[in-house]
């Protein structure tokens, strides 16, 4: 059923592609599970030039929060204890010699940054992902699907797909729909296949479209390029571990429907336990990519362990 | 000079160990700078199981944090959006089809748990790491040698050094200073070579203990197990890429002199530009090297790219 | 009903003194209705002396929150700019003349030293004061019945009780309940009269145990001296437009039946809207009164304009 | 010595009017020593119709905050348990019959909103009021001249001066400079007199206006209406207790004088050790004067407790 008929497609593809019960009753990782101890050898295997990309977006108060969504705000980082402090004396001791140091805090939304959703981030009306009560997630936390459970399991293969680029554009333009057969041709011009327990990376350059219009603008929960509804049924068919973008949610928007807000993501996290990962800054892999054609790579994304955590900032590395 | 001269014995090891200029005047990540392209490449060839253990602590309020250190405070984890509120229709709009989700935040002191120190963390006198002025660390933030100079550089072999195993002991007690000759020994008992660009993880079993024992005690900033003042030459000579351990600050306490607060970190943070990580959780790490021999692993540890940070929280990985 | 009958005792209270409605649907702030303009004006006359007492305690990291009750935290104080900065240059430009400034910021929770609790702060069963759904309270904020709705109502007649000081005792032991008849009796010695819109301040004396024995102990949710469950019949047939205490929670601990936690409270907000301050320091104000026997005064407390708060931290004035 | 002249204006008033060592080398609160008891008396006299005036804005995330000046954020309020966890059955024990509550913490810059400008804020050169050290305000908080000095301070005769009222507009343009001729011609024609000890609150309307238009624009940091430079002068003269105003910062912007920013503070505060009172709301307040033509009144705006605070978060009250 296609997504312009509203919210009967939605439902149809959280029942056809449900996940729920297949990695046990008590699994907490979902799509995780399709990485096998096998499959991180492999990835291993990938690095050949030793070259590190790092994906996260600077952790400041220039992010791109604007009080969209809720009220999330940009990283506020405070400091406890300064140089300006040490050499006014404030850590001597009467003889001078007690330990001169800096410290500092860091005060953030969890998904105000580059980031992982956890399981426990969004709900299919009262129940989450394996079918646990959407109340499990009170004031006091997430107590079940909470990111602590990936601690161990973002590891693997990764893989990009440049979108724009196969277009011979610098970015996708605002309300650009990404289609599956789009993302397959992407691969086969790339030369990449997208496997079982991949972790796959969209890129559609509208964060280097921020940056380079010096704004940004309604990056944060506001219109973007991105993957269509269709792409719910492409992971689950293609296995893969986990998606990520270099946009705040994934999919495209102006949402495909107006029967629901982020039709997407009512499916691949409470129905399919898809772990999703966002606001990736993909450009200098990208343009490594470009040269050396070479669109697969170990990637390495640990997120914090933070307890009943609905996702946590990360720095998520691709290794060449 | 040995440690017990006091100050002198400090002053001596930081201009013998001075890696100041060693990677020109604008080098913001010093010991880093050992690992070469060849040695990640050659790290990944360490991933021969798949097994991955993931060394981040629990963020949560039950954190070592006890007011020690300038007022340091455990993780603050508080949501901004829940279960509870979306099943009480908190998101839904006429057609109750808005997105339901949940959302959160986390408040914490960048050292309170597992984490790096970057290079501008300490100072010596009125000067950090490549001879940069201390007081480009304002209220502001770390002008110089922030954490966010290190964020595609924590990549490399791991090794461990289990010494408490090694000595038939479930931990070493608090005041156990570790000397340069009973690392080569640990190494050397374990089949195991210290190379250039190593991350080397140090494991005392403290973490451990305050396990065991339910409690906290002295963790953050009391007594403790670690290595000597002696081991800033150790890590020099080794060219280390950095040291890390599961206590609070890698070196022994009570310090092995009145005249210098933490001697150690006098030396190897503004001195040598040497890398720190600590409260490294090791158990799993530890059980496992010790079941299968094998005490060599590609290490991966990215820090938040958190601009101007004294370090960062992290959950740092070993891939074996 | 006695309390000892348990919850049917709490539910016949609540039911007896219940005030919904008394002041209109749209009521927002339940007895502080009971304070007139005529009342400001008259407890103004009561300012003989020019003496002011603050009764708020200070806001630092060493104040009695210890984890209990759901990891309140003490308040986090964190600078943004620092004299320290100033001195080293960090404000000046070119010409050395910009404004050279300290900046600061406070996190607390709102209830974590001395406060008011909003009517939002406490349900029945399902329901809020005046019988509001008590899901309007959700992760967004207190949407009906927050503090805010108390910003111009906080001033009027204040009376000190001194319980301890009639008794002849520094402080009450923890797990003294006072019984109405004790406050009357203790009002009669005093020689001053609860009247309608009062705002009524029991002394205990536990704060000042705790400062003599140099640490809050269980000051932040355990054991402590206060008013007995029958009290919500007294603060209702005075009329009273508050009740504060320098405890925790005002009721006495541990609570009289072992089927409700902290049954008073259980009735006071939400069945008969009755606005509460806690932790208020009346150590000074205690030894004023006893000295010139006057416990009567304005009472000035304005709370922050904090919106949709569950309460608000301040620092209350009783001036005579 | 005109503004027009700079720098040395500036340093010229600082010096004229100095009162440094006039109340004791300890003193900590500066012109707030000149209110007496007897003063505290006749303010209460004041209070006539029992007519209370709120003046603390909103705190919450539509605050005027917007980057400007360091970072300063909006007032960030967060829920640590809620109405929707508690109808969950979040709280219930077994039995049911927890204690069901809501909770919730405030996490804001103390000079974000309303507030009081402790004596620490602001520097003259490398000096705080009364010769202190400005060092002496380091990462660890205001050590001298803190607002905690003040709490028990923040009471006395109010008066309102209305200049746009009297000048017939909604509000003063930005960059309208007020004269201290101005200013007594105001209290003139309003038939008030400035005395000694007063609170001062000079109304601009500028707050009004940015409400008038939605938009808070430039109102934190920006252009505004305000006292010219020679007001200092004039505080001096009569001897005020303390001055506030309904803009960010009281005095005109843009500045005077292109060799300093903000001049006029670097001579109130440091020099003269004069109280400030910022963003106050003084809409309601400014109408019910026009109405009844009495503009002095009791003042009451206890700042909270804050140990070492550069100022507080405040809700001031006009009581007449």
């Amino acid at each position: 059923m296609d997504i312009s008929a509203g919210l009967p497609a939605v439902y149809a593809a959280a029942e056809a592609l449900k996940n729920w019960g297949r990695w046990g009753a008590d699994d907490q990782i979902g799509t995780l599970n399709h990485i096998t101890d096998a499959d991180v050898v492999a990835a291993a295997q990938l690095v050949k030039r030793g070259k590190i990309f790092a994906m996260g977006i600077p952790l400041n108060n220039q992010g791109p929060q604007s009080g969209l969504f809720g009220g999330r705000w940009n990283p506020i980082h405070t400091m406890l204890a300064t140089g300006t402090d040490a050499v006014a004396g404030r850590f001597d001791d009467a003889g001078g010699q007690t330990l001169r140091y800096a410290d500092d805090a860091l005060n953030m939304p969890v998904q105000a940054a580059t980031h992982w959703d956890s399981l426990g981030h969004i709900f299919l009306d009262d129940k989450m992902y394996n079918g646990h009560d959407a109340r499990r997630v009170d004031a006091g936390g997430v107590h079940v699907l909470g990111i602590e459970h990936a601690k161990a399991k973002m590891v693997g293969r990764g893989v990009l797909l440049d979108v724009p680029r196969h277009k011979g554009l610098p970015w996708l333009p605002d309300g650009y729909g990404i289609s599956n057969a789009e993302l397959d041709e992407v691969a086969a011009a790339q030369g990449v296949e997208i496997r079982r327990a991949d972790f796959v990376i969209v890129r559609t350059g509208q964060m280097e479209r921020c940056r380079a219009e010096g704004a940004w603008g309604g990056y944060a929960g506001g219109d973007a390029p991105g993957v269509r509804f269709e792409n719910c049924y492409w992971c689950q068919e293609k296995q893969i571990a986990a998606i990520c973008s270099d946009t705040w949610g994934v999919e495209v928007r102006p949402n495909e429907t107006a029967e629901a807000k982020q039709p997407w993501h009512w499916v691949v996290i409470p129905a399919i336990g898809l772990t999703m990962g966002e606001m990736f800054d993909v450009s200098e892999l990208a343009a490594d990519c470009a040269a050396d054609k070479v669109y697969e790579f170990m990637f390495s994304g640990p997120p914090l362990n933070l307890t009943g955590g609905t996702g946590s900032p990360i720095n998520p590395l691709a290794i060449k």
